[in-house]
């Protein structure tokens, strides 16, 4: 019995929209190695490793750093819920999807929720975070560091300046930029983070790589009411992840977890700052390409993501008919826009695997062939 | 660049635990399928497929049928926490670490919980429940069918007929049933239940099917509050995995459902009746060649599951040194007991694909040879 028919006529797209992005055939090799029970003593061994190396990208010696068995999105529950309780004062720093999400989360939480907007595609001001810590002692800043919806690059360790030597617990978005760009947790003073693999971490979607500073984990240890959420409990997930003796919480997504070491191991191997490189210069050569062709970025350079490019939609193109097209004939997957910027924009991801330039000049030839 | 050293020398283990059991070639084969965006036209049909074979295999026609992405324990926090206001009376029927398991997540959640508690190794039983609807009108009555920690299974459908005419939401855990025994969900009137991938579905962990009714659907719909999970809400789920044009709510674990819609299919060309019979005749050949050794089974041969197989602990054999010999001599795991019947009992598992004679001729062999 081999596989069904549906599967087996999957196209092998490339994948350059806001993620997932393209695999390393070497981790579709990992992620199909024999299952291992989840106290498996050996599984043990790959869970370790898995976590040194997560320390090693995230630059963090914070013991609670785990990937969280579900997609990005979860790691975001997590950190919000083992964080906040009822009536706990929130400040969000909001400029795109993400940041809305949070703000949407946080408030299911029962949390006492402010925030700070901003122009979408324009990056948040630091200035105006200030005065509003001014206004209000805040447990939990919290904020996106590459806004996936626009492309923008928060100043997260400018921000990060503004609670160093407060209790505010600093909490960060990284799923967009985890692999592609810096991220030194413990120098900038991050307390809890989160991130997706299927970004710049080139694996598929399933886990969600967070870590908290051992200020989080006391707030975590010292609620007054039990996390209310089972599944994502730190208290429970840290005795699975640490120390001698294992404890049982819920079956780990063996696996993924296994796609995930690779995918991990590549980029240790490749070396980070090879990694960060290597993103900037195929966004160079990106832009450089769509601005030989007249299509407008919508974010100043200064504040752009090199792993996520959003363009004005060329004018005579349409939006959904140019996406079609782009996935039909050239196998290419780009992103639209989001809320205000939906059929305004394209989202073209640079991320990881796919950041590369056989890639990029992919797309730049197959955009010149749609473009009117 | 080929899988790391520690991926490498992986051990392909026969899974005869609790869970995850041994995989399918071709499910590994579906998993390592290019990933595709979640948002992908083709990704959608294999999204609606897998739904249907999930809407076949649990004899229901509930629109609202999908995976879940997270493990089972995913699964069962989505059912309780989009059913659960705060303060809402609940009653759970325990037998077991998974019934214990729900009265946690219940508390936590706010409910007004009350629980029925039964000796671990014998069901539920179906009077007391009975008399305990009598004294107090439940929103939710909540009950695990197939009991991993014991192997005992409960009569659902003898204490689905207690809340027929009632507006008591019927809710239960299927996680180790589904896919070995009978669940006829819309014939029994369950209003709500979850499942995992890695039990008698034998996919990897990282993904819960779930299945909610109309009644359950209404309830959702009518809450006071929003869902106090954002990553779970089945609203935005619903909008994600329903309807013409499909809405972005989190990234889908694309490869998983690959796997998910591979390991259903087999089920559906083996037929069910089949699989169910396979996992009854395999039940029969464990249970006669342990007592033919003199092994006692824990559980009463009436409510017996098939998939799971608690026995006594062999006079003589120390618990952890003869798992660890199961694992590294023969290459088999089994399960250690829980809670109270810690050091007491072994848990062998024979799920899915691990159901077939030449794995029950296997640990038969490898338990002789441990027995002193």
């Amino acid at each position: 019995m081999s596989i069904n028919k549906i599967l087996n006529n999957i196209d092998e797209v490339l994948l350059m929209g806001p993620g997932p992005s393209s695999i390393h055939p070497s981790v579709y090799e990992a992620m199909s190695q024999s299952t291992l029970g989840h106290m498996d003593p050996y599984f043990i061994k790959i869970m370790d490793e898995t976590k040194a190396y997560l320390q090693s990208i995230l630059q963090t010696e914070n013991h609670l750093t785990l990937p969280i068995s579900g997609t990005g999105s979860a790691g975001m529950e997590t950190c919000f819920v083992n964080l906040i309780e009822p009536d706990d004062p929130v400040l969000i720093l909001i400029n795109g999807v993400f940041g809305k999400r949070m703000e949407d989360l946080a408030g299911r939480l029962g949390a006492s929720v402010d925030v700070l907007e901003f122009e979408w595609g324009t990056p948040v001001d630091v200035d105006r975070a200030q005065e509003q810590l001014k206004q209000r002692e805040y447990k939990i800043l919290a904020v996106v560091h590459a806004e996936t919806s626009t492309g923008v690059r928060n100043p997260v360790p400018e921000i990060a300046e503004l609670v160093r030597d407060k209790d505010t617990l600093y909490l960060v978005d990284t799923v967009t930029s985890l692999g592609g760009i810096e991220i030194a947790t413990d120098t900038w003073g991050v307390d809890a983070l989160y991130s997706g693999s299927q970004k710049c971490l080139s694996c598929p979607p399933g886990v969600a790589p967070a870590t908290f500073s051992d200020k989080a984990g006391e707030s975590i240890a010292n609620r007054k009411n039990k996390v209310p959420n089972w599944y994502l409990d730190m208290n429970m997930l840290t005795s699975y992840w640490e120390g001698q003796s294992r404890v049982y919480h819920h079956t780990a997504p063996i696996n993924m977890l296994y796609a995930l070491n690779q995918a991990l191991y590549l980029i240790m191997e490749e070396g980070l700052e090879n990694v960060f490189h290597r993103h900037l210069e195929n966004h160079k050569l990106l832009v450089t390409g769509l601005e030989r062709m007249g299509i407008r970025m919508l974010v100043e350079p200064e504040c752009r993501l090199p792993m996520l490019n959003s363009i004005h939609l060329p004018e005579g193109v349409d939006d959904a008919e140019g996406r079609r097209r782009l996935r039909q004939e050239f196998k290419i997957e780009i992103g639209a826009g989001l809320g205000p910027l939906a059929g305004k924009i394209w989202r073209i991801g640079l991320m990881g695997h796919t950041a590369r330039p056989e890639n990029v000049e992919r797309i730049l030839a197959a955009l010149e062939e749609i473009l009117p």
